[in-house]
């Protein structure tokens, strides 16, 4: 697959420039590109691969003749325009949840089960940021020894609530140092020297729509429909990548030794697991990484009969998690 | 019981200034104070109930004619002289988790089991700080319907690291934001902005002391000495607040609403639990206050056959997870 006229929506946000990074540094061809933005961000000039490229207003009629659409902005928008650019003939790419739970759509982690692309139908999503980062360390186990249940407790970055939550955590923490009080207009509390429960909906259920996102596209993702999930969604300090603690139950008992083979086998993972230097997967490391960083592997001794592991992840919540999978999907594509 | 001579060792620490407040705020009458502690703190001047008092060297020969000992420095400085406290005839009470596994000592979180320090033979102990602020949550909930098994994950304050790690904190956090190295001679890694899987030692098994505090100290109040609890503590760039995702299965089925009630009704528990406005416990509400704050209750889909309840708790480090248990076992042996 050749990408002749590539349009990415909403380029100016922390996914599209991402997007625009991997791009370059993966050397993707493409024979033209548009940079398609709403309100704030137009005309604004970014970077794509040495050459300034400025950002022209989200318009129904810009899709005509483009190849390929990779949408980076809210699912409101991806809800409005993915049908359109569609309708254009064009391949879409969607970081948004708009479509993820659509039967027809592909919810790809590429490295996880990018053979899901060859049944696209035109429209191919990427997932939650904390799924795409969990399955990446889950699905190499659960292939090898399949999981009876899962309980996940996310510490979760500024990025995943935009730049502008990447900003005001900056300020806040400035402001807290200094004794005053710190902007809380993008995030609803602060998050400086804090952590609070992730600030997205809570339903009825009680369930916040994170938690729900990470529950559902798991499941999706390792095509374990039934797969009990318990999980925590909090925001912690960090500015760019997600930690999660998590511990699983198998059906059958594991070996640890045996599970951190699969790990370091597996693709997308990278093991730091050093109990002597106190060095296990940290977001600082994690951050601006491709893979995920996998350690204190361990059995759980909560769990029954030895089917128990427990371990801590921390993968870039830019790149896994969101703009790393359409890129890999283009690659694979490609070919 | 009346107090006639108190003596602190260690009070120049986190918790020794904690435990200053706490018996300055809640009247605790006493004859004569001395404070004692080693090596950088000899000699510093404190403020006890607005008097100056000058902390002195501790040595073996201080205890002579002393009622009352509070010990809040380290396990190493309580195994040498917790017992020459005891020989000299004090009463002892010790924050460090020299003592806390030997049967004979009450290990106390008072509002939970303060019937224990009935027993006590001379030496009370108080738990770790996770430990404690995660049994005032479970113990109303565990006394109405017996647990099945736990799963914690923590979000540790730098507190629990001492003074010095908290200044380091700032002083991270400082250097982060000028764009230079921060310190690291405190803590082992850089925490501002950063989450990382709690320093304390990590045995053959693969977990921490901290995590193994929690499982045993945990057990050993609730008096549930099998429970099955999986646990994995974690620093996060807070102050001085720990917060904990918790993820409970009965052995029957609970409503939410029961647990709500129990919670609501019980001695030390504060909920904060407002889905509308996003508001739930977070270490900035519950620092410097005696309750553990208490959300996001949810049935956990997750857990079988509705035996699953989630939530969200935060607690004062200092309060609630070392210096209120001393003080309040004192408020229940005066009477």
């Amino acid at each position: 697959m050749a990408i002749g006229k590539l349009v990415i929506v909403g380029a100016a946000g922390a996914v599209g420039r991402t997007l625009l990074e991997l791009l370059e540094e993966r050397s993707i061809a493409f024979g033209s590109i548009t940079l398609l933005g709403r309100s704030s961000s137009v005309g604004e000039t970014m970077s794509v691969g040495g050459q300034d490229c400025v950002i022209e207003e989200l318009t129904p009629d810009r899709f005509r003749g483009t190849d390929v659409v990779v949408f980076c902005a809210s699912a409101d928008v991806s809800r409005e325009f993915v049908p359109i650019a569609r309708e254009a003939g064009a391949l879409v790419f969607d970081v948004s949840s708009a479509f993820r739970m659509q039967a027809e759509v592909p919810l790809v982690v590429p490295p996880v089960n990018g053979a899901t692309l060859a049944n696209h139908q035109g429209l191919i999503a990427a997932p939650n940021c904390s799924a795409a980062i969990l399955v990446t360390a889950l699905a190499p186990l659960h292939a090898a020894c399949p999981l009876e249940r899962v309980t996940v407790c996310t510490y979760q970055a500024a990025s995943g609530a935009g730049l502008r939550a990447v900003e005001e955590l900056s300020a806040q923490a400035a402001a807290v140092l200094a004794g005053k009080k710190p902007p809380t207009e993008v995030l609803p509390h602060q998050l400086a020297f804090n952590v609070f429960s992730h600030e997205s909906a809570v339903d009825e259920t009680g369930m916040n729509l994170e938690e729900r996102k990470v529950i559902e596209e798991t499941r999706r993702i390792l095509d374990a429909p039934t797969l009990p999930i318990s999980v925590t969604c909090v925001r912690v300090p960090v500015v760019r990548a997600h930690t999660e603690a998590v511990h699983c139950v198998f059906r059958e008992a594991v070996s640890v030794e045996r599970m951190q083979t699969l790990l370091a086998d597996a693709p997308g993972v990278w093991i730091v697991d050093d109990p002597a230097a106190s060095h296990f997967p940290m977001p600082i490391e994690a951050a601006n990484r491709n893979e995920v960083l996998v350690g204190r592997l361990r059995a759980d001794p909560g769990a029954p009969e030895g089917r128990g592991l427990a371990l801590l992840i921390s993968g870039d919540q830019l790149r896994r998690g969101a703009a790393l999978n359409i890129v890999e999907a283009l690659e694979m594509m490609r070919h």
